[in-house]
């Protein structure tokens, strides 16, 4: 059960209603899961994190997808299960295939491995791999 | 300084130099990164792991760069600071952009935020979630 | 269902009472929650927990309301979901406010974001930052 | 070595340099430190960062200082080392005394333990703590 | 509820089946557990993990109970919370006793604490701890 | 550089040079690594840190030498350098070969390989790993 409980649009305040329904406007749905409700309790909170996701989420440099896919990687990375299946749920949304799933399963699985052999081995970072794109300008 | 140091091509046994050769042919470079050097103490474990890596890490239904941009990802949720700056320089090769890369940052430092705010307020996961790619058959 | 099942007050042995009883009589309460009885299996562990968190968290330069909304972000920090809701409800007893846990909950969000974009740009530590409090004597 | 290297001031664009005098004017500083200077490449993220730690990292429900010690915690937690160093010394400008700062390691250290020890033998949330504040309204 | 379903013995097809078959005869069990029906939906992952987890977890120089309690101390640093029940089950398969379990725990804890202590005192590495096998040849 | 300094045998007060003798004295050395004189600062915490450490990881059901790989195994998975390195050096003096190490590292890789599929794909416990001890008396 939520710390705090979950607001419904119909219990909530001008503030948090302006961005429940600038979420299911920019996602073209009608309703709001339980993220946005549980934190609606901080309507500051609830605001920044809306207005921040809004701006790094959308299509830029990497489509929506991709993005998608990175957010279920770090998700799963950190254990979040929420996140996890919210964020899941949202790939499928956005195009995610089944072969997709299977295969950023498998690259977040074979990451977590080498990560532990390169931590465990204490392997030193390859001068070649400093300034990846060229000195700074 | 690695545990077990480097092995280097040169004092490689036959079974080494195989999983060498097959990596610099796969990869079209002439170098080793110290990653499979450590990890060569166990041509066992170099073996498997190489084997795992490229079959997961080749083109599929997910393209070799969104992989890279992924295992980047996770390696930051890891805090794998050698795979971080290894995949960097790979998801370079293999196309990443600079705006790639901020974006890429951008979306993995996002989903900490979240990921923490859904743990801390004990985010339920909505019934919707549940089945993203309908009953399985 | 935790692993070796809990031990209830009536059940334990000697020793363990004792420290159930210390628990009750230090935080003024009539119960024990599920942790304690947890591990209670082991009572060599079960007074040794018992000890160290009462000399770490009890009153010193920090107060023990601090001490708990630490503690909470410690455990959302480790995904620590037992720990969080214990942890919750423990601060709440000491004075946390609603106020407090939203800000509690802002700062661990922020701090996880801005630890992942540290970590994925690769930033060094600024030569200021070392030895905060000057040369140790 | 910073990934993208570091902008300093000089070389910056007008919309980095309003964030870096924003910045030093805050915190009464002359100096910017390598984190900011490190996202500075990509300037929405370096805007967006600080304008939420600014609303965040302020008086409000919690102190600056006790802010500060929180975001130490969850810095360890998360092993960010450059956020530790960066954080802990920020926690000193803000009057964290050398009996705080061990107190601190104390309890993040001993929350790390029991975190571990309610994982490893599969605690249950006992009902007590559900809705601590009471039902939301 | 896993996010693809599990796939049931009589439902697999023979690549599926293939490795149901080998993991009851490894194990000297007549039934597959929630792990391999859950990722059988991907037959080459299912395939390659079955494959490497037998090769790494049978006998070597370190015997069969050993890696388990390893696998347990991973995944409860890790917080799986299925892996933590799955693998502590086998360990009890493979001859841990209570008091193991007990002291696995506390060894678990134990260390959980100190890499916190380590991390928040920032201890640099002592030089006798470099290569503690010698010299690689 | 460590946050607060090393303190050194010499300069120790009397409190800290009784734990340093224990250290020496129970481990057969004649010095003292930096963990120690990091945390000395806080002879609280150095006497009940040591305290600590001399009760779990000495003989019990499990040998020093298993107790060593396990923490190793937490030290990697919880990313601790330092760690790392110490108690990799501890274990090849309770005996760890290498050939040990190399397997100690493969099974830590592929626990968290799994640990990440089991997380990916939202995997349920089977009711059969729950009691693993039978019903607790």
């Amino acid at each position: 059960m939520s710390t705090l409980g979950l607001i419904e649009y119909e219990h909530a305040g001008p503030e948090v209603r302006a961005v429940y329904d600038d979420i299911m406007a920019t996602r073209k749905t009608d309703w709001i899961n339980n993220f946005w409700k549980a934190i609606a309790h901080d309507p500051v909170t609830l605001k920044r994190t809306w207005e921040s996701i809004k701006q790094i989420m959308g299509p830029g440099a990497l489509d929506p997808l991709t993005k998608e896919l990175i957010y279920v990687a770090v998700s799963v990375a950190n254990n979040c299960h929420y996140c996890i299946a919210s964020h899941t749920a949202s790939a499928v949304r956005k195009g995610m295939t089944l072969e997709m799933f299977k295969e950023l399963q498998a690259v977040i699985g074979m990451a977590a491995e080498t990560n532990k052999l390169v931590t465990g081995y204490r392997v030193e970072i390859d001068k070649q791999f400093e300034l990846p794109f060229g000195v700074a300008k």
